[in-house]
């Protein structure tokens, strides 16, 4: 029997990629779109490259009334509406996959210290998972709340996690420069980052140095890799791209590492296995954006410059489908027990 | 049982979206990927969107040895190298659907003057159907040959074939101005067109004016729904955009002939059944390059401005999808009896 | 002496093109950069790209004050705001180069209904000249109020005047398409238009189809080139690209009329004397938008298909710079009997 | 008297920049415009920007030719083609700035080692002066032959040069990120990196990983400034831009070193007098692409992030300018004893 799957905040960038990607999942039957704002609107009139493809009226509901109608909800709102509908959701008996940043952190002060507001379901952290695949699949396996990672942080952790696994690099030395396109910014206008066209065009530049909320969230997963507390230093900046994120990691190797052995670390760690959708490439140039925009992959590699004893690691993914609406879907088919791949090998989203 | 699809010409532009396609097609069992100069090598590898999604040796082989693994073969090469194997393919009894322009032309001397090359299989275009579903599915039907439409002439017969089969628009009067992104250009450097990013970003212009390959193509299918000759004036331009094509195109109205009336014709003449793929908006303004890159639909609208006593209709599709290898696909679900939207709708490619 | 040029509304898109102009030119100094919601901030910090080069506060100033302080003034506002500057700054003795739309009417009908709002200086349109040099040269010399032509305007003038003054055309028959880069909407966001770079990276759309304010404007001259009326049917498009516009214009030709005809009257009606900034090209495949971005030139060419009986007419010019503040700055030297290449050959703006 | 400026290699992207530059000082006069390859063409034809701006045959000649009629020649070609007309400039009388690699290196073996051939100059080498005005302003004065520096390295050595000088960081622990738009690689098709419009929209990637040639390049001038040795890692990117670079920098700061202390040591060592192109701003972020397109500006800014004990220096400037063409002709008016900023500042190139 189909798993019926809902989604609140349906008509954003994410929520337009969930659509697509549900829609083509052989085991899932859309349930409730929610918007509040755009209630009683066809969805197709409101993203119309789905026109055609999907006939539904958006509905505004209550967390009981979804939960009633879905197995699993995915939630793509921010903040205190976020907290205003997951407790109803479990409550009602449906799943929780939450996309945005509430339900990724164990401890609550580390969210309201980089959120600048308060957690308004502390109580339900404790039973919380944080839905990277590739390192919580046995946990996600039993979760009814799943936090989505982020973006950025999902490139960062693919990148890092098997060298501090393998004891590979000096975990003082971490320094994460990532670039994003600028679908992470979301479909409203946005002054001080400068998302207009105009802005944007031929232009290039950093935000949030050392500010950004996703560097305790990278740091939170590498330190338990590490067994240790990890402190990173993580620099976002914005390209004239649509879809996708670089990121370029730095960090000094421990003695008698070099580039074969890195990249062997790396290929054991991503087992097919363990990762199907990391692949690892030979080298970092081979790392390039449009190879993973749609997809649900992340490509990663490594190189040790041995002249300047550095470590230098590659990542990329698309940050509406691995870091966000992709990675969602994963962690639903781990959590009902499907094949993990299901719906998203092999497709554009 | 599944439809063995073969490809020849796999690494290109439209391979690479053929491929993304075939492999989602719950019905098609990819078959041989052909590639003379990288034969041996992992499609994969060449094509590195798809790693981890496919995983299969390209290949040389003869027509005949092509044939006797294929129930369709796509041919995504040009001139003299499609002559070379259509013969074969045919013989060994596979259907064969040309993405290139070699069996568009009912009569092989426009062909000829256009092509500026001798046509390799004249005695094959009498049994050739022109592969637009829209206007000529029952013949597609029972083809052993189709030749796939140009990515011009889909959008332009798409925009201007129900005003001309309902007699609104004055035949001496049309004007197809087309604007194509790059992907249209191949992988190949262009000198003359100028296909390097530092030539094209921030850039547009004209090319081939007047002298287009794809315009005696729009006139042929033109002439056949108006039952006389048409003769047209094509511009394209190149922008800076990867996928995409959009056409305005302009008409002198017959009398009588208001925005209402136009865009009932329209609405009249791609029914749901008759046009799966064609979506008629409310407005040109609506008509929008991103709501189909990598879809398979074409977004057309009409608006008649009276004070200046001109239609004016839009339409916009993807080259690589509409425009080639999503048509392509189109018109084997067409030839093999499947549903015309198998492995289509709900998808990007 | 020099100029003392003051701009009004100094630090939007065309502002900051002006400022550029003027600082590099060298019978000008600037005099107040007038700004009211901005007033008392250093013009440096408000154009970043000027940092270093000016070093200057905006400031907020009665008309009357403004014009004791300047010999022209460049006014850079839309309607009521430019309606409520303009008669104060001409009584107070400076003269006056209106880059909005309010004077460029000779009628104040037509302005009200395009425009949707009162004409709030009807008196003054008796004396207003349209600043158009290739046409207007003798009268903007004399000119205390000239009204700065449109962006889309002077892109389709420059096209087609030769044309219609040498009667190679038939008048009923003009199409005019153009594209537009984002530059043009200015620094606010547009929702309706869609000027996030989500919005237009990689898309393209028509806009105000038959609809768009500078039809009428594009009307007025032509017919007065004409000596009759004409009516054209304008369609404006955006594309990705920052600065800059594409026209292609269309027309029946006269008969008798080939390339070489409508070419050397091109090349007739743009002598260098009388066009200094109008380059004629061989060939519309020649027009290109880098070719002029930043600078004054207009770049323009024609071919006859006569296949389809159709001319052909391209044009290209930069929005801000010959569409705005390079075309305003050429009204400035002409109205001071200066060399109207003044401050803008060899030069980037 | 005006000096007479020739170019070797006139028909670039970056011997556009420089005529351009050229074409708007106050002191110069163009002399020769070299080019073998395109000898006898208008160099108008060549560079259809610079239709109307300049009407100028470009030649072939020997480099005795050359200096007879130039007071300074821009060498703006690559490796042997260099070494093959320098001397003959040099002993001609003419003062030589070589835009190229060939005469930037103080000791041969390290140019013969990155750039991989050998080194047809190296009696040269000792009267050779490193051209960046910022540190070596005096000794470019008396020079006849500059080394003007790599695009890259001009980037780095200004984000670090004076927190070196200063020494506020760890020198073992200089991380150089650097983004590139396209113009860096020029006119010709490199399949290597993938400069073609489809390889890079939407895209990015790292290329030469710790193997660059500007990495000697910014050590040799790091390693001056610092009294001794430093070895330094940087990873170029390329990134959909046309022209520009930003750089973000990562060192470890000295002991009680923050974001006030190192920024005041910026804004002590760029003073108007010593750097009147570095803008020093108040935070990486608001170092941005475009607010040094097409100037000669290099815009700096440094925050140190103390919870992870890490510097983070941002850098821009445009790579055919100050990068290039814009600091050859810095050089060139130091080494003629006119002011610096002659023909520069102001101006848009």
């Amino acid at each position: 029997m189909a798993i019926r799957a809902s989604i609140v905040g349906a008509t954003g960038l994410v929520g337009e990629c969930l659509i697509r990607a549900l829609m083509g999942h052989p085991q899932v039957k859309i349930g409730l779109l929610v918007s509040d704002h755009a209630a009683g609107k066809n969805i197709a009139d409101l993203l119309p490259p789905l026109r055609g493809d999907i006939d539904q009226l958006t509905v505004s509901a209550t967390p009981e009334e979804i939960a009633k109608q879905s197995d699993v909800v995915f939630a793509a709102k921010k903040g205190s509406e976020t907290f205003a509908v997951v407790p109803g959701l479990l409550k009602g008996g449906a799943k929780v996959i939450d996309i945005g940043g509430e339900f990724r952190f164990r401890d609550a002060a580390v969210y309201e210290t980089w959120y600048k507001e308060p957690h308004g379901c502390k109580d339900l952290l404790c039973e919380t998972v944080y839905g990277l695949p590739e390192l919580n699949r046995e946990q996600i396996k039993g979760a009814r709340l799943v936090g989505n990672p982020g973006c950025y942080v999902t490139s960062a952790l693919l990148a890092l996690s098997p060298l501090i696994a393998e004891n590979l690099i000096e975990l003082d030395s971490i320094i994460v420069d990532s670039y994003s396109g600028l679908s992470g910014a979301g479909r409203q206008y946005n002054q001080k980052l400068g998302n207009l066209f105009t802005d944007i065009d031929g232009n290039m530049k950093a935000y949030n140095v050392g500010l950004h909320r996703h560097t305790p969230e990278i740091e939170q997963t590498l330190s338990i890799v590490a067994g240790k507390a990890v402190t990173i230093t993580f620099v976002p900046h914005v390209v004239p791209i649509d879809r996708g994120i670089l990121t370029t990691a730095f960090a000094r190797p421990k003695a008698g590492v070099n580039t074969e052995k890195a990249l062997a670390a790396m290929r054991n760690f991503y087992t097919k296995e363990r990762a199907p959708f990391v692949r690892v490439l030979n080298t970092p140039e081979d790392v390039a954006i449009t190879n993973v925009v749609r997809n649900n992959y992340c490509d990663v590699s490594v190189s040790v410059i041995e002249r300047s004893n550095t470590v230098v690691v590659a990542s990329t993914l698309d940050n509406l489908v691995k870091g966000a609406a992709g990675q969602a879907l994963q962690n639903m088919n781990i959590m009902f027990g499907l094949d993990e791949t299901m719906g998203l090998k092999g497709r554009s989203l």
